[in-house]
């Protein structure tokens, strides 16, 4: 349950009337998600979502709505910002700063085959490419300096051999840092629950609240960390032909530069970490009022330890 | 036919390169529209149109599509233009101005009733709002100045009695100029095939390659002496329920001051005058290699002496 902020129907509608999208038909609200409040919202002109921030910094709001706008007007099928009559994408509802995007199509796919990965790959280098030109700039912010902050608050739940192999990895990571390789605005979340199908193809990609400007192939570990498992429930290792099939979509619109093939291999470890140490926060640190589910911690450990086993290069440098 | 500048699917498929749109699927010539050289375009990611622009002033587009970007991302269902990786709405194709923008869905209705003037009358309330915001500026193309121009180009083939009424009711309109009327971003060529409805709702409006700031009485004006017509093929005089219906769902987003109220005879003829002029110029002095229907002028003259008829208040007046 994520409603932490409710709205009626008719705080809405009188809200709507600052906007250009006709009368409110419906209003639905959203149970997933643990950042904001979300709703479902028909107008006689479209279908909408409504999102109230709740605990997001205002000032980062601006990067992640204009990033929004601007992946959506070069293509992407990502949602867009709904500007209000003072040309705004953020006002304010019920005393939360709240935004109005539009809604995508389609479903998520839970166990995405070599056909999904060929969509999200193509997908992803689109984005990269169309985000080069975005303006605005925002540095990750589950990065590493975040790393080390949430370890630090971490640390105190886990039992020594964690302990251990968590600052093995910070340790492992401070070495090798690649200053050079491409980057960009990056989603940095993009799960197989942040993504929609239609039909077999890829009909939007959403939840940019964790969007930042890092190295792009980063972003490319973090799905490859998600989407291509060979069993996201018990084995965890990489399925090649997904993986491959990711990459390949991937490269043949954004072709991989040799350092980010050389990057590749502390990229997924990196991509692992940053996850298990927010799934270990949440786990151990969770905020006042939370009701979320909380994904299991260990998931990303193991990835963790399955990618840094040795003799995992680039699949490309061969 | 309209296809001046013939594309083909490689070249094309080249141009893309430069779009985050995937790869090109279909392409199809729209034998509609008089003015630029259109095609259907679906790629892997989604339906488009692409514009080669044929003879507008170049200086001039960027106010167009701007204008449907603005209006586009407040909600208005209109043709969204497409950036490309240079983030650029307007880049060059065989040798024209070229832009991509999305595709609408629905289809136009050839007589509408009372609903369609509804949801017409809130679209374009709606719009009227909307552009508000909007910084471009361009004088209607179409506008008082234009109107002399085209009336010494046409003089010469008009019998006696046209030539007088013409002379006539330029006087007339010179002698009612109306300076304080609220003014924006006008469609200004708002006809029945410019719109699009799916499921009783309107869907769409495009071509806004006559829009310009001008009063928006004179746009709700244009919208009324075609839409709302007794019998578009017969008895041209203002059918009063769709009429009312149209400027009551108008009214209830964006109420009309008084002074709209006085303008709005004036506002009718002045809209009929546009496009009797027009019709004149494009029968009597066609394009070298034009091969469009031309639209008999008749028809708009007949609506210029019917609203020119004495007691044709503002029927929100009463």
């Amino acid at each position: 349950m994520s409603i932490f902020t409710p709205v009626s129907e008719s705080q809405l509608a009188t809200w709507l009337k600052n906007y250009s999208v006709g009368g409110l038909i419906g209003l639905e609200p959203i149970a997933s998600g643990i950042e904001n409040t979300n709703y479902f919202v028909t107008t006689s002109q479209g279908r909408y979502v409504l999102t109230l921030f709740e605990r997001l910094p205002a000032a980062e709001l601006p990067f992640y709505l204009e990033l929004m706008a601007h992946l959506a007007r070069h293509g992407i099928p990502c949602p867009a910002p709904i500007a209000d009559l003072a040309d705004r994408y953020l006002s304010s509802l019920n005393g939360k700063p709240a935004t109005l995007v539009t809604r995508l199509a389609g479903a998520s796919v839970e166990n995405p085959g070599v056909a999904e990965c060929v969509e999200l790959g193509a997908l992803l280098a689109r984005m990269h490419l169309a985000g080069r030109s975005y303006g605005g700039y925002l540095e990750n912010p589950r990065g590493p300096k975040w790393w080390r902050r949430a370890a630090d608050e971490v640390r105190p739940f886990l039992d020594p051999l964690r302990a251990a192999q968590l600052e093995s990895e910070l340790r492992f990571q401070a070495q090798h840092r690649f200053a050079d390789l491409p980057r960009g605005a990056v989603h940095a979340d993009l799960f197989r629950d942040n993504a929609l199908f239609d039909n077999g193809r890829i009909s939007g990609v959403f939840d940019f609240y964790f969007a930042g400007v890092d190295c792009f192939v980063y972003d490319l570990a973090v799905c490859v960390n998600d989407w291509c498992l060979v069993d996201p429930e018990g084995d965890r290792r990489l399925d090649e032909p997904k993986t491959l099939a990711l990459l390949g979509a991937y490269r043949a619109i954004r072709p991989l530069e040799s350092t980010e093939g050389e990057a590749w291999p502390v990229m997924l470890r990196a991509a692992a970490l940053r996850f298990w140490l927010s799934r270990l926060h949440d786990k151990h640190l969770p905020r006042p009022g939370e009701l979320v589910k909380v994904h299991d911690p260990e998931h990303f450990c193991e990835i963790l330890a399955l990618r840094g086993a040795r003799g995992a290069p680039a699949p490309w440098a061969a």
